[in-house]
């Protein structure tokens, strides 16, 4: 069986909560001891699962990364979920469903920021391309603050089709664009909705928009023209969460 | 006299645009040339900046950061605002002013991405602590896509004098507690004001928090309830920025 090293405090936190993996060895750097780690070390203690004391710079050869903060676990791969698992949720007319899909990111610094602010705003699922992503890994994790232990996120081979299955289902399938004429702010975001994000250079792939229901921008002040890719996407989510939760505030 | 090496092609294109430093020399990596590094290099010329061709490596070591992308510019100082520079724009009653206060934030990462948000909802400008904060280095401007090179930042010895100056002129000063009780859904941000970040840690210090006006948070859904220092930054700014200008839609 195919095992990966989460590493991190919160990433290894997150997923012993989460509890969707298996977990079979513990790393513990000694020299790297603090509080909020022996925290975590009750827990991987609670839980029966082996522990191995190493030094930090094993756990840095092991996990593959110097970001360790003195804790790594050997577990069973990422929890995909399945398209499936995400999309039949909606099933209420004017429900809350609120998924995002995150077309050819690279970066899994923003897949992982992303995944925490989703988390944050309780989207019931992630859906990323099979190919051309980056793909739910330790790093990922990290860069998540373990949120992503608790995500559904799934990967699909053919983001048209699942699109078109979206819009099936109900739900309105929202783009994200800079050169968009309608702002965030202008817009009807309370309806069952898919938003979906592009990658850090082009934006969403043009198949892709011409599938959206409609595109949307994030306004802009100043004199600079773009906003990181993973606070754009938490900006969207976050007035889409507000509209949806707080619109009569 | 002092200098820096500012490099990556975002920074040194968005120093040369604000035009606020004075540049001595830049570097170009001919191994690393690229259509968008090619542009940069032409406004250096038409600036009559002199140019030294260098490999990689040497720039690698020349900018202390292999993050450079062929291109680096060895300039005069950041150019700090004085506190009255930002402080006496607030004169009218009900004018748009809106400061960023960022009391002890230690991640340079989170430093510039917030620089650059702030710079896109068109602040006027951010105020640091002298000490205990990350500075305006070049890695900040990088982490900003070269963005702090157009915001107004300056340092403050005493943040509880800045902050009561701040007071006098009129401006509100609203501090972001993850505890506070009030959500920034809830309140009326369309006052001039100023908006107070804590550090990543352990946010606001009690003695700044004392002084402000009053204390919101960004409402949560999820299984986590921390967002990143910066996603945080830049979802109450956001709300700042949409209700000074499009409360009405």
């Amino acid at each position: 069986m195919k095992t990966e090293i989460i590493y991190g405090i919160h990433p290894v936190f997150e997923a012993l909560r989460a509890a969707r993996r298996e977990f079979f060895e513990v790393y513990i750097a000694k020299d790297k001891i603090s509080k909020r780690l022996e925290k975590v070390i009750e827990i991987t203690e609670s839980l029966k699962i082996p522990v191995k004391s190493v030094k930090s710079y094993q756990l840095k050869s092991i996990a593959g990364s110097d970001m360790h903060q003195g804790i790594g676990v050997k577990a069973s791969p990422y929890p995909l979920a399945n398209i499936s698992d995400i999309i039949d949720k909606p099933k209420l007319p004017n429900c809350d469903n609120f998924l995002l899909i995150i077309d050819s990111l690279l970066d899994p610094q923003n897949l992982g920021a992303l995944a925490r602010t989703a988390v944050c705003v309780g989207v019931d699922g992630i859906i990323i391309p099979r190919n051309r992503s980056a793909s739910p890994t330790p790093t990922v994790s990290k860069a998540s603050a373990g949120a992503l232990e608790h995500v559904f996120l799934a990967k699909t081979t053919n983001m048209v089709n699942t699109i078109k299955d979206l819009r099936k289902k109900g739900l309105w399938i929202v783009g994200m664009d800079k050169d968009a004429e309608k702002s965030i702010y202008a817009s009807d975001l309370t309806y069952p909705l898919a938003v979906v994000i592009g990658g850090e250079e082009k934006g969403i792939r043009p198949l892709i928009k011409k599938y959206c229901d409609f595109l949307i921008s994030i306004p802009q002040a100043g004199k600079i023209d773009s906003l990181n890719a993973s606070v754009a996407g938490a900006v969207v989510m976050y007035e889409v969460f507000r509209q949806k939760k707080y619109k009569n505030l």
